[in-house]
């Protein structure tokens, strides 16, 4: 694993240590390299792994290279650096960052450069299972999705389908914990700036926007038109999505429900709620689930979808590992929990 | 003042307690009726009412009819009831409930029933200063305004005014603390419910839609409609809206912000943020102040206007006080701070 | 299982739904009776029992009776009524309450009237597994101890039984998230009451100062004295607790350190820190375990051990299923996790 | 006013920005110098001071060095470097370091070297107005006191001087919201760290106790021995003290309360609660109040203390205010808050 000091690299080695089909090699871990993961991770000091001293990310590290998968939870930009030369090793990728998400167009014009490992990016397969189990299955290289296209992309896509939804004019708003924007220290996320906070941030142009358009693109077959403001609000984890869309016919509540429902029959990890339930980012906590609540406004000729996820598990680590469960051709929930712990 | 029990009425008496312009001759206070004020209100412990008992407010007390003002902060439904009676003894009334902020026929139609006290309904006057400031001088009856509708409206009415705008699909995503649901105890306002929990509520259909359709259209003279869905996020004061309207040409984000701007020169409890700066609640707790951000998503052809205020302050008491003082021929400003207790 | 309704039973439920060896055959849930599983704990929505229908506690249902454990998560008082029930059934019974903890003495001392059930107080095992492992595999009626009782028996006793500390005028400084004072709603228990609140309760007289001195004295042969203070500060789960107490000689941190260390050296619940290291409830949070540290402070002759847990898992139900554990000859550790959801 | 770009210099200039006898001619704010106040503290933009920049507070600005008085919000040790200059100007200081609060030989034995201005040690007063207000009132450099100290000594001082408690092995429990460690960004103060987490922390040799056992001293005139343990709660404002220290005789919590009240009837910033009531620093929350709980518990021979106050106010700036209206011959109270924003 590289980036293993950051909080999704300390929630994937939680989370594998309920796992039974996973040795660790090696960790790579930047700025925290030569300390113990329990020196980094506190909480992991009971880990069998508490012992293992972080490695410098940047070479590869020689047992990085001999692995048969690695996770990648490294910074935004740096996993486009380091993980073709895992990839040229042989070793299967689930990368944590937002590198390989993008078509190489969009990368393009929403970072202003050329992608720096355009045939990599061509073959990075966008690692929603829900949506994209058997391409996931022989990858080399999966792109897994950011916190808040995944729910989005879960809740409106059946919908895009089914033709009830319009394409364009589609409003995301989100509310995410502050885990989010990572554990490096700064003023926005100290807890006397966070609490009683509420604040939008990168408005207009946050980097999941083009995300979500295309990977609603890739799921529905539609061009997608998308705009996104995303909020911090005082909690750690949790990311709450509300999707507004114009609605094609004067479709009710009840059937916006049935579609997702049906859709999501039998997947372990997406809970549709029923009419009049309300979606809570807190039931999720600690769990790979994501739940989605389906309203129609016939007033205003309007769709709202809820979608809740923890941004740490379903948002990063966990689905990580269910990406990973797949490729390894282990039952997908593998060491996954599907109840949150509450309260 | 009826209903000194609550969080409203809590904090109204918190500022007037640094106002030089009231005498409270009478607390209403329901369930808590023969307490004395110190007992209900424990950090009141020092204002000169103190030790005023609480007395029933229905039916009003004699010591209120006599009055020159009353406050109403009663739950929706009581002050239709009560106000008339102190209206009819000639008390200037200013409602903090939603008992007077509709139309007759949007009352009618959202509520299911008419109006009880419908030629008193005809005369009041909606409480936003910096939208009806005239009507507000010389009315006997103010609605003051909901804690959502208010920075919506500031927001919104400008763009809307200048054309801007489109008035058909307006969504407004709105976050509150858990103030704005009162006093009373409940599971969805405890600690363990609330923390860590970013959740929608009263979905689709929340008393405030008609309302904010309303006064957008009293201030713009335009038909204007509304999706509305309004969020619990783990603080106790703020509430933040984001709203998101089709820009009807090519504006950019600097002419957006300097309409709001010009609009509210001058005006001392509205901040307009210039462009790439962010609102935040937590900078205006416990002010009056609202703060409002406008920015331009030329790429989608999407205005997002951000407002933030105490829900607890402009949102219910402090724009109570502001209608009390130009009602009473003071200074607008008399008693209201602007600068948030802050961090 | 009784008192299946609140955070100890909803937390009971959670942790058994990873426990391989336990098949529920009831549910009994007071207020909630009527209601499923799925609907009075919503995050428990994936467990196979969420289709259950919630019971009447009282009269205690057949299938309860039935049963060859029972776990009781009852309020104070209705176990002492529950229990011996079942008891006399020949279930065997774990207790979350405080009914079983003291001796008849400190009971009838402590509340003012004889125990409803003597005999069965008599054969009841003080259920704190690191201290009492042997009588709690045979016992009929295990008593699990208090959220607060359990760090400071933990962190006290072997410095006691060293002789290290003096057993006269201890004082334990605790403090408590608000999950421990129930799930009811109540003004106390409020997110606008309990956020950036600091405040003591029930001082001086919390019933789990006695629980305390006893289990101290059970496990040191030693009589104590205890003031015991509790806060409540605004968390949801975790419990800190700061016991000061006077040195004997001149031991330094490292000695005081090294007896706790080697006390408890093998035990899986149980981490004592190094010296320099500070216990955080956050990083225990989710898990059975149970931070321990102990300083010396040669300036004043005190020895300071703080103690941490999680008070709905170590310090209820994780403790609990690790009480049943043992009774049913299982490995102790079996379905408890011994890392927190950090952050 | 040095060190303005904090959050005691932001609470500094909030409460000020009320206050009508202070212009300010000088913002001094090291790493913020070039920057305006507002950028700085963007909630005071509606000041009066919002456009003034802040400078260098190294060396002294000149025009601080014309002013008659003040403020030094600097860090530890940078106020023993600078008071100086503006002592030796003729600037009356209120410093709100540590620097001066410790005698010569206590200072040298807490820090392990000599203090660098011996002879304005010597003259400085401690600036606690309820215990040495005469003093404070002619001084040229007053010492205000720390956020835990201030509380400590006026619970304590009155019980010590009628001799009704012991003055050896009092134990000093303190916790605190995370503003108390300051502006700067750390792993230790952010958002994702201190939520959900209660812990320890400088343990056992944080420099506020021989601040306190001086300042009981120098209150009670006997020599004081005190156990320190500060925690960090989830919160921004408040300081919580709970003091225990054994009772001299068979003293009742009625007479312990009567003490207090006693002592400081006719304080304005001392409000000593009624026996039966708990403190709770929420409700001082944004005041300049001390909330005062004396409790007797017979049973173990121990008195309980409890002191509650916003850290950033009668534990900073407000207290620094206080101590300044007193330098100035103003009335004690001008521009200072008794009623807390609550909740």
């Amino acid at each position: 694993m590289l980036g293993a000091s950051g909080f999704a690299g300390g929630e994937l080695l939680r989370l594998l240590s309920q796992h039974p089909g996973v040795e660790v090699v090696a960790l790579g871990g930047g700025a925290s390299a030569g300390r113990t993961l329990a020196d980094v991770h506190r909480h992991l000091a009971n880990t069998s792994w508490a012992g293992q001293e972080l490695l410098p990310s940047e070479p590869v590290p020689a047992a990085a290279s001999g692995a048969a998968f690695a996770f990648c939870a490294l910074p935004n930009g740096a996993s486009s650096r380091l993980a073709p030369e895992l990839l040229n090793d042989g070793v299967r990728v689930v990368d944590l960052a937002g590198d390989f998400r993008l078509g190489a167009e969009a990368f393009a014009g929403w970072h202003g450069s050329d992608h720096p490992a355009p045939s990599w990016l061509g073959k990075a397969v966008y690692g929603l299972p829900e949506r994209f189990r058997e391409q996931v299955a022989g990858a080399d290289l999966v792109a897994n999705p950011g916190c808040f296209p995944t729910p989005v992309v879960l809740g409106l896509a059946p919908l895009l389908e089914a033709g009830l939804i319009e394409s364009a004019h589609i409003v995301v708003d989100g509310k995410t914990g502050l885990s989010g924007a990572g554990r490096a220290a700064s003023e926005t996320t100290s807890f006397a700036t966070g609490e009683e906070s509420i604040r939008p941030y990168r408005l207009p142009r946050h980097q999941h926007t083009p995300e979500m358009e295309r990977a609603l693109e890739l799921a529905s077959g539609t061009t997608v038109s998308v705009s996104f403001v995303p909020h911090l609000v005082p909690a750690v984890r949790g990311v709450l999505v509300t999707c507004y869309a114009r609605l094609v016919g004067a479709t009710p509540t009840d059937a916006l429900s049935e579609v997702l429902a049906d859709r999501y029959s039998g997947e372990p990890f997406v809970r549709v709620l029923a009419p009049g339930e309300m979606a809570d980012t807190k039931r999720v906590r600690g769990s790979n689930m994501c739940e989605l609540q389906a309203v129609a406004d016939p007033r205003t000729g309007t769709a709202i979808v809820v979608g809740a996820i923890d941004n740490l598990v379903k948002g990063a680590a966990g689905q990580a590992i269910q990406n990973f469960n797949r490729m390894s051709g282990l039952d997908e929930t593998t060491g996954l929990p599907t109840i949150g712990v509450y309260p």
